[in-house]
């Protein structure tokens, strides 16, 4: 039916050949940024790829902690990903690298089929990489990106809700220095922890406790307060940026000078390896795809998800334009590259795309920077962060996560459509009852079925006329005028099988309750297409109200529709003189005038 | 949103006193027709229950073949269970008892668990009828009739006509008279008896030809013999119902005469036990319920289906309704009534009610004179059948489904919509290379599949004035006038989750490709619901167009979607006064006059 969409034609001959050019920019946008780059791009560009580099860094081990991996994973997967990104990306400022939400899926989809932390966990988390590089690039080149839209707002909204919170308490162990069992559904996380209150680790609190004060701080509060002492917002932005980065070394140091790391029991990130990580290539075996196959395909989704969203909201406000299909292969490269170099999943992060916006990143030569700098701190400076407490980076992810949790969201879609707010309490509460997994899929089979629900119970309209106009509106709305032998009666959904019986059930109860009734006009305004069971049963219909001495008429059917009609011949054995343009011409043939 | 649908209101409180008193026919319609018993309707009932029971012998023996049961079990499947439906259904000459479709489903499902022919399998059958029962009962009551609807009428041909194909070879072992391994996928069927051809036992093909040959003759020809021999049609419709049982007649004196079931090696039905079933309530499992359950819901649906179409198509000649929440609970009853008297799943026949209706009958003590003529049988006539020959029943089984396999429908749906012939040939193929349950599964999902995909890329026209109207079409089809700043848009779909981003693009591509644009009408006449995700991109492109010196004007929205307009603050914050009754009014509005 789409084939049919309007364009309006000014010089078919000349877009074409503007199509032509435009394939390379469109499969390598490298080769348009790179080749048309101004030199006074570089300044935003540098400076925006070093910010991102000082919260990248903090983050990047936070979040490889959070998915259960050795936080070198975290760096490695913010270098090549970055690199790679940065040539097929069509978004000139979306900062991929690891995110709370694939960390957290992560987590949950490797830990069912291997132990938390041991060779093999870290050998998977690479594998899973692998496998949803592989299905985004596929869903790319196959043009499936618009298979995200069926996760819909209300169902996104439940669910990173519900995901903030479970990574959110995922973290408050080791900002209470506890030791916590992992839990088989979600919602036990929080009575484990509860129940392991009482053996909190009172040096881990504090050092935990201080990093979320000095992080929200950051966050919050800093760019006003240096606002209010009249610093430039363009120095005050960056500023309040290195937060994270200088909490780290706060507690490092902290955690050196005072030596918390001995008897008083704080948990440190220890040896990180230093050196690039080394290419190679991962040995997969059959079973082990079929096991992460199902988490595979929901990060390839929530995490495309993630990165589409916020690439073209930053698109938009730089009047810029990202293409999704390109998005997918853009973002599946970086994630087969992230399992080549020791990854694991990367996408496009929200926060740091938009310091990255912000800090002034013109191209993605502000990406590329970024995973030089990476590299660099990868090969010369991981001996800095021995000391480096790990409730310090469960602070960072808590306070990552905590804006993630939506009620505002919750509180407006529940006002406007109940419908909605059920799909979105169904994702939420799958999430937190089931698991991550179940509660995504809960949510879209929920948002679909309650669709379907609704137009199969379509809203009809009798309809009578508006004052000496030509419009027609609902009767029971409006001030209209009616004739009683003649019914125009508005059915305000598509025909198809799911609603075929609505349609009888509607015409034949006007009938009955009518005994003068002659006509019936079916203003098809909101037709959009007739299904076969639709059309089987609107012939049906038609011919027995036929014989109970009522005849119907058709108005306004749309084109696409018509056209089918007259091909299958319904046209020609209904009549086109029963079918009319519009209702208006439809009720003066039938003598109901102005 | 179907809440607020359109009825004309003539006196509610008469209506409501109607109601309680309509309350008891309502669930149980003995109440009703029983009472108001007339005379005058006696003979056509008796003669119509005479006709049915004729028929119905060979057939609910053959059809219990066809489920791999003893004959015994099809005559006790048509005893208690009309009189059941007799009681609580709403259609007024629907013959229930056993039919092909569900006896093979029957087949498939038990033999999946259990060898066919072995206590354990007929005491299974036996649960699948209660099963399925309660599951009718259940829909019945929590009025999920409406789920029926899903079943589309391209899935229910695929469906049907695979079925018939696979129901007929199912027979054709017995035809030829030679053993067959159940296959394990539809298909293969085929290939089995192809390699068995070569051992076809000829006395059984003789028999069973000729069987086939004289149930043709009485389907397609007797009635016009006779009618061209003056015989008047309410003496030759009768008599031409009467050839199954006149060939298993013949058929049994042929064998019994000609000695054929000894050396020749026909295979006759032999013992059945004489005497009415007992009560007996059948001894279930956990694991055995959760075995059937998959099947007991597609038979539950299925079967409910073909009953439910054919009294919906029969009330309706007779000016007569039929509620399809309360022949969910009606046939539901007859199948929990089978369960406890021996038999197995049963629903309302398509043929078998025909004759009923076309015989005369005029109320449900047509089908209770057919339960009794069915209880005598049983008490008196079981030796009679002793040497019914098994290739009679096949061909009793092949000539009634022949006539379900529907090639016309299938052309007529692939000429008008190719999205119905895919659904349609998903299911075919799905009940012939997989199996009849996944065969239906996989046509549903395509089927609804489909629809999504179709809503998720709306059709979309900017649109111009017809003449001096007041009536504007899309600028590609009609002749009609424009204004070249002003783009009025008709969205051809309800705005929801799936197609937020087309809306976007669509309205983004306008302003893109005209620079001079400064307004845009969206006419939403087609737009049936705006959810939660599509009001949020609504309001960002808004907001965008906006900034980019376009303003959106929004026209014909529909009362129940302005409703919540209304309520979520959208109309006060975008203004009222950028709303327009008609797109006529907003062209007039923005200087684009007649």
């Amino acid at each position: 039916m789409a084939i049919e969409t309007t364009t309006l034609k000014d010089g078919d001959g000349l877009r074409q050949n503007k199509r032509k050019f435009n394939f390379l920019h469109k499969v390598l946008p490298i080769s348009k940024w790179l080749l048309e780059y101004k030199k006074e791009d570089l300044i935003g560009d540098s400076i925006a790829g070093l910010v991102v580099a000082i919260m990248l860094v903090p983050q990047s081990m936070a979040y490889a902690m959070l998915a259960g991996l050795p936080p070198q994973v975290g760096l490695y997967a913010s270098i090549l990903p970055i690199l790679v990104y940065a040539v097929f990306g069509s978004s000139r400022v979306l900062a991929v690298g690891p995110v709370a939400m694939d960390s957290l899926l992560t987590l949950t989809g490797v830990a069912a089929i291997a132990t938390v932390g041991s060779q093999e966990f870290i050998a998977l988390a690479l594998i899973l990489a692998l496998m949803i590089g592989v299905i985004q690039l596929l869903l790319g080149i196959a043009r499936l990106g618009f298979l995200v839209n069926f996760l819909s707002h209300p169902v996104l909204v439940g669910f990173t809700s519900a995901a903030a919170l479970v990574i959110g308490f995922s973290q408050a162990k080791h900002i209470l220095g506890i030791t916590v069992s992992r839990p088989e559904h979600p919602y036990e996380l929080f009575l484990n922890l509860f129940n392991n209150i009482p053996s909190t680790n009172l040096a881990t609190l504090a050092i935990g406790g201080s990093s979320i004060l000095m992080l929200l701080y950051f966050k919050y509060f800093l760019k006003k307060n240096l606002e209010s002492l009249n610093v430039s917002p363009s120095i005050a932005n960056p500023i309040s940026k290195v937060g994270a980065l200088l909490v780290v070394l706060l507690a490092t140091i902290a955690v050196w000078a005072l030596g918390l790391n001995g008897d008083s029991g704080v948990k440190i990130v220890g040896d990180i390896p230093a050196g690039l990580p080394s290419l190679a290539i991962p040995t997969i075996e059959m079973s082990q795809l079929t096991a992460l196959f199902p988490t595979a395909i929901i990060i390839s989704i929530v995490g495309f998800m993630e990165s589409i969203s916020i690439s073209t909201t930053l698109a938009r406000k730089r009047r810029q334009k990202v293409d999704a299909n390109q998005e997918l292969i853009a973002v599946g490269a970086a994630n087969i590259s992230s399992a080549f170099t020791g990854g694991y999943p990367v996408t496009g992060g929200l926060s740091r795309s938009v310091v990255n916006s912000t800090a002034g990143a013109n191209t993605n030569l502000a990406s590329i920077f970024t995973a030089v700098l990476i590299a660099v701190t990868v090969l010369f400076l991981t001996p800095l962060f021995y000391y480096l407490p790990q409730a310090t980076l469960g602070a960072i992810v808590i306070v990552a996560v905590a804006s993630l949790f939506d009620f505002k969201s919750f509180k407006h879609i529940w006002a406007y459509n109940k419908m909605d707010a059920v799909a979105l309490l169904a994702t939420f509460f799958g999430v937190l009852i089931i698991s991550i997994q179940a509660g995504i899929g809960i949510g879209v089979a929920t948002a679909l079925m309650l669709y379907l629900y609704r137009t199969s119970k379509p809203h009809f309209a009798v309809v009578g006329r508006v004052g000496d106009t030509e419009h027609f509106r609902n009767i029971l709305r409006h001030n209209v005028k009616t004739c009683p032998e003649t019914f125009a009666v508005r059915i305000d959904e598509s025909l198809y099988f799911a609603n075929t019986k609505e349609l009888e059930k509607i015409l034949l109860n006007a009938v009955a309750e009518e005994p003068k009734l002659k006509n019936i006009v079916l203003i098809c305004s909101a037709v959009n297409f007739i299904d076969a069971s639709a059309l089987d049963t609107l012939q049906r219909v038609i011919e027995e109200l036929n014989e109970a001495g009522v005849r119907i008429y058709l108005a306004e059917i749309k084109g696409p529709v018509m056209d089918g009609l007259k091909k299958i011949g319904f046209v020609d054995h209904f009549g086109e003189e029963n079918i009319f343009l519009s209702n208006h011409r439809a009720m003066e043939f039938l003598g109901c005038r102005k």
